[in-house]
């Protein structure tokens, strides 16, 4: 049984959803060593988050951020948690929608992902600044 | 420590949402092996994603399909990713809210879901076809 | 590699998103016995469910539930699961998009949450009553 672990700084991106499967590969080339087994990343922050789509055309990254503003929005009327900014309570919601970690499995030494899937970091603040994310890899 | 993997493909579905927990159980019998553990099942795609809900009355499916679709609907004016229809940006949207996988604890060689939960694939697309999942199940 | 796994019964609370991770951790002592692993915490419900968010201002969870409220509303004209009151069916549909699980990575026998990360249960029904996790942890 493997376990490996490392804590990076992803680049600091403009919010959005942005790519980031190739950070994460790069940062535990250790997952070559697991047979069987699941890969987790994990983001220490409320106001971002992770999740798995398609990893093609930018359109798509860019929809995601047009529509996630419109199903929530900044400036609601009932939200009391502003004094951070207007970004700042729809970021926390959005990043719950999304979730705080993807899990996905490893097969012979490779992340399983279909082949249209990709790792997202989707940053819900307008300077969000780099995020720390939790790597973690285990299996036989 | 065991470490089991298998990768299906789940009978073709129409758009809504399905029960598939025998399906799942039926393809890894190796969970009873396991006493303390989990289970993961991922799906390899972008429009289609995977949930936990009620496994009894068939309307809660049917009321998650009218609700998800006011929720993502088709043809906003601000999509700009079009070219593969208009069942396609809903369906990548839906699939981040849903998710990519779900992780369920194994107890005693069983899966310790409660009474009225089952696992749901979430059919986005008008016609998805089949569909590809890695079930991977691990423990002492 | 160590397992460990138990179910409790969190106190029961009332609509709204709750602090819970005291009495996560308190579950499962033996997360101090982990230098690197995983906890996950999996509600065995369909209306209420699990996420990671804010610790700090009370006035973010306030928030959650409002805006919660406004994205999966009661008495739906679509809805045809009406039977169980109509707090039932969006309890439903806001289980899954929070979702039945947190996975946290464990380093150096503690969770490796941010500094402003806790966990919620968020509970979608008026009177839920007391709902049940399943609480594991593995690692080396």
């Amino acid at each position: 049984m493997k376990f490996y672990q490392t804590e990076i700084r992803l680049k600091s991106q403009r919010r959005g959803f942005h790519l980031i499967t190739e950070e994460v590969l790069q940062a535990l080339p250790e997952i070559k060593h697991i047979n069987i087994g699941q890969l987790q990343v994990f983001i220490k922050h409320t106001s971002a988050s992770l999740t798995i789509n398609e990893n093609a055309d930018p359109s798509v990254r860019t929809d995601f951020e047009s529509h996630i503003n419109k199903m929530v929005p900044e400036n609601a009327p009932y939200y009391i948690h502003t004094y951070e900014g207007p970004d700042d309570m729809p970021a926390h919601i959005k990043a719950s929608l999304m979730g705080a970690s993807v899990q996905i499995p490893i097969s012979n030494g490779r992340l399983n992902l279909g082949v249209w899937q990709g790792i997202y970091l989707c940053e819900h603040r307008d300077r969000g600044g780099s995020r720390s994310v939790v790597i973690t890899a285990f299996g036989n």
